[in-house]
């Protein structure tokens, strides 16, 4: 079955600092028309960094639409323009001051593709230096490593809330199981 | 250190069909101020769902917001005041025609935690039956089967572009690697 919607029209309801919101008229497979809530967003990054020590760097980290703090693996926004593995690095030194020669891709993923186009790209992050921390001003971050053997039981308790973090540490738990 | 935000005040931008955005002023621990884009979301669900015949079920589904169509296990929205149970156990069978009994619960992720709400339960089903797919009057899908022993080469071919897809896809390999 053909699955595409064709758009008739776009309107901007809202063009703010982090989202773009539109409301797309569409045409349906079935020759309807429809309306679809469009979350417009310009992409985002993640890093799964492992230490020298076997450690896992992850964030708590205040998130307001959910009104609680979440662990998570270190992230951030795409800047407009800026090449996906870049940033991946810049905010890995940003938020845990670590710093990584090389990434490699784990996956890139949509956490909300219902109605949003935030793609997420989540890297591994091996061989780490230390160097310094530098947050945006309006970031606000505890740093903690976690030993990779507590992982598995992090997520057999449902302390894992995010969706990036959650495919990292499946990722490793399926990946470096045997390497310890 | 705190991370906790303290709301000032809220404004309604949009309160839509799917999603409501707020905007929201904020203390920030450091005492300064600050504005935080808000997406509420009711929350989803999405079922994992085994065949007895070692399938995957699967829906390919086009996203308007990317402009693409992704491989997705079955999901859907919650209905005001729904238990998520249900919902999943409801939306399995509207999309993929399949009843199960019993669910058993993967995970609960946010999937853009950055900004918007949604919370999305990932189920896992087996001992299916079939009944009767009754889709939504503006979804249109296709549904496929897919055998658990190709779900591996689906991954490490970033075939998979779904969050909460690629966490059941994880999971089952991890759990049910050896139990073919």
């Amino acid at each position: 079955m053909k699955l595409t919607e064709e758009t008739i029209s776009k309107e901007t309801i809202y063009d703010g600092r982090i989202i773009k919101l539109e409301k797309h008229q569409v045409t349906l497979p079935d020759g309807q028309t429809s309306e679809r809530e469009v979350v417009l967003h310009n992409g985002a990054v993640s890093v799964l960094a492992i230490t020298p020590e076997n450690e896992v760097l992850v964030v708590e980290q205040y998130r307001k639409a959910m009104e609680k703090t979440l662990i998570e693996i270190p992230a951030g926004k795409l800047e407009i323009g800026e090449e996906r593995e870049s940033a991946a690095l810049r905010e890995l030194e940003e938020e845990t001051g670590y710093v990584a020669d090389k990434l490699e891709l784990i996956g890139e993923v949509y956490g909300c593709p219902g109605f949003c186009s935030e793609k997420v790209s989540i890297y591994i992050a091996k061989d780490l230096k230390e160097g310094k921390v530098n947050l945006d001003e309006d970031e606000f971050l505890n740093l903690t490593k976690i030993p990779i053997d507590q992982i598995q039981s992090l997520l057999s308790e449902h302390k894992i809330e995010d969706a990036k973090t959650m495919i990292a540490f499946q990722y490793l738990l399926l990946n470096y199981n045997h390497s310890k």
